[in-house]
């Protein structure tokens, strides 16, 4: 089984990150740039994910995932909040209510 | 610290919910509806955070980034994977080049 | 050649909606629920182009990017604008540096 | 008013530059690339739209929506459809059942 810590590490590389010099690293560059660029980039993996699964290719799925929920990680930290906070909130859906829980507080 | 295991918990029972009557939850409709509607949630929740982050209101946030990571567990659930797919993917790359390899790989 | 009036007829039954009872139409619906269930529907619209794309169908592409325009015509009648603010944006692109100014805009 | 003819005139340079040399220029390029580039585009301009609205800001909003149906047109002419077909598409709606024909035809 893999660990889940590599959410726990990726989040502390990521707020470590967050006031570096932009020409340090792609993330570094990306918080720099700020919100509105993190959130092109969460909306362009998305697509991508769409489009891998259309293609039916499982490898190629399992990195658009990836690269999406990298970048809501970066988003998260962009916001002072991080992986714990979603993880959190998963959690607390489940406590009361269920896997379903979401689709009861939309009204589905 | 929320421990990472809500994801283990999470894809365990999506899995059993794979197959189920349609009528008994919102996730078993969805996988009966197919890989089309699951991608379409995984859209829609996209645009979702999107326009949270542009709302700067961080509660919200957290709901619509648990609710896209939910939907991509739904998604990869859907594909005969799982979130260790995806953590092992993310290890993968730190592993090789660390939390910017995603940039190296393409080409920023 | 079909005419181009169709815009012309869809923007001003689009205005003749803005206020109008949310019960009488789909469209007076959606501007009575305002621009954050608009933009949803923007969204879920590119989404369902790029599967319709991806699955090679014609008719459904077609269908999907009218059902597209036509929610990006409900957010410009939202705003206040229409679809001759976005033509003349177009004619004036072309004016200046023709079909690719606005890759020369965004320095691509 | 600011006359549609434009979309004929946009359409007809698109489909000149389908089989350009790709330097000539960035719609030659993106069509050279293939269908997977232009569908992260139109994905990216919607999102673009999305955020220009939450921002308020019209004259963006022209901006991004002209950026949205330029793509759109680059997809058409990609896949050998046009503007026609999409105009053709929205005068049957309103020919058969007015403006709410598509809420009607998706059950809403």
């Amino acid at each position: 089984m893999v660990s889940a810590d590599i959410l726990e590490r990726l989040s502390a590389t990521l707020v470590s990150r967050r006031d570096a010099d932009p020409n340090v690293s792609y993330v570094a560059k990306l918080f720099h740039k700020g919100q509105e660029a993190i959130l092109k980039k969460v909306g362009e993996e998305s697509v991508e994910v769409i489009m891998a699964a259309k293609d039916g290719d499982k490898l190629h799925i399992v990195r658009e995932v990836a690269d999406l929920w990298f970048h809501t990680l970066v988003l998260l930290a962009h916001e002072g909040l991080s992986h714990e906070d979603v993880l959190a909130e998963l959690a607390r859906r489940e406590g009361i209510s269920g896997i379903d829980e979401k689709a009861a507080r939309k009204g589905h």
